[in-house]
């Protein structure tokens, strides 16, 4: 299998988490593929008309898309247990993986928008972004409890990246500030070989 | 159940055209929601920490999110046909799925790019916008004869509110010319009672 792969995405990154957590990892042949917002990579755009990543292609050439989909397909080909398989525990891990997810894509829009020059933010974006992130990491420590006695599953993952990628970002939030709970776990959550494996590095 | 629910998101009418499709229709009790991306929406901020729709939520509270999740879970709830249950045909569904999806969330981008003063808008990413239009229009215009050879499914209806989204947002797009064949498709494809039932209104 070939990943359409870069360092310092946390999509990709979640991917690489569920290979790892999943014993697929060496069989995952990553390829770097530098995509921006600004700048969609042609070579990519066989394999995923809209230039995203990660993109996974098997080898008959079957593409995988997107990162939620690649982490399941994974996860089926290795037998594992980062989704539910019915029921309500099920639709219980994807809505609160999708709400971990939603943040961090608003987190990479929220980065866009401030490295811009001043003349060109949108003030009331960036006001919108300061309260769903209150909003959304304040339930969150509400929820780290019941969510962590769960088995290691996609929610997890996500939730590991999302603040890893605040501590990469936006160190100036000191998001540990405010949500013990979430910080206790996340130190815990990095110790794992997946994420150990995985670390954003500059390349 | 009560939906979280707003006359004119893509993303609120595909659960809405889904759910017309499976007969659940008369099921959901919608509730207007108006969220925007520059205002959060504090009353459905404890449903949804993010402020994002369309958000579910049933009888006994449980919070269902997002679009594709909704979909699927209504899906099960009728046991329809909207989702391959496994294999391949699952993987392909849902990688389509993903890519239509985010075809159409670049839309929303798009149109609140350039929708702003010129002083304020990145003219890299304006052009970034039009390459994976074309790339991805391009690609579909291929894929529709044998993505419409298959039962209708969620990826039918994410096109389907893809292609009706250009024709409300973006008229300018003539999109179309070009793409006679995803024009022949959408054309038929808007007949349905799902569509009609849910065309997108001023209210």
């Amino acid at each position: 299998m070939k990943l359409h792969w870069s360092p310092r995405s946390p999509f990709v990154r979640k991917v690489m988490v569920a290979a790892h957590e999943l014993g697929l990892a060496d069989r995952i042949h990553t390829v770097r593929t530098v995509v921006a917002s600004t700048a969609p990579n042609r070579d990519l755009l066989p394999d995923n008309p809209i230039s995203k990543i990660p993109t996974l292609v098997l080898d008959d050439g079957t593409v995988i898309y997107d990162s939620v989909v690649i982490c399941e397909y994974l996860n089926d080909l290795a037998g594992g247990s980062l989704f539910p398989k019915a029921g309500m525990a099920r639709w219980n891990v994807l809505t609160w993986h999708a709400i971990v997810d939603a943040f961090l894509e608003f987190l990479l829009l929220w980065r866009a928008e401030r490295e811009k020059p001043r003349e060109r933010q949108t003030p009331e974006l960036l006001a919108a972004f300061a309260v769903k992130y209150e909003s959304g990491m304040a339930r969150l420590e509400k929820e780290i409890a019941g969510l962590s006695a769960q088995p290691v599953n996609v929610v997890h993952i996500t939730l590991g990246l999302l603040l890893s990628y605040l501590d990469f970002r936006f160190p100036d939030f000191q998001w540990r500030d405010g949500h013990p709970a979430l910080a206790a776990w996340h130190a815990e959550f990095v110790t794992r070989p997946s994420m150990q494996a995985t670390e954003a590095r500059d390349g």
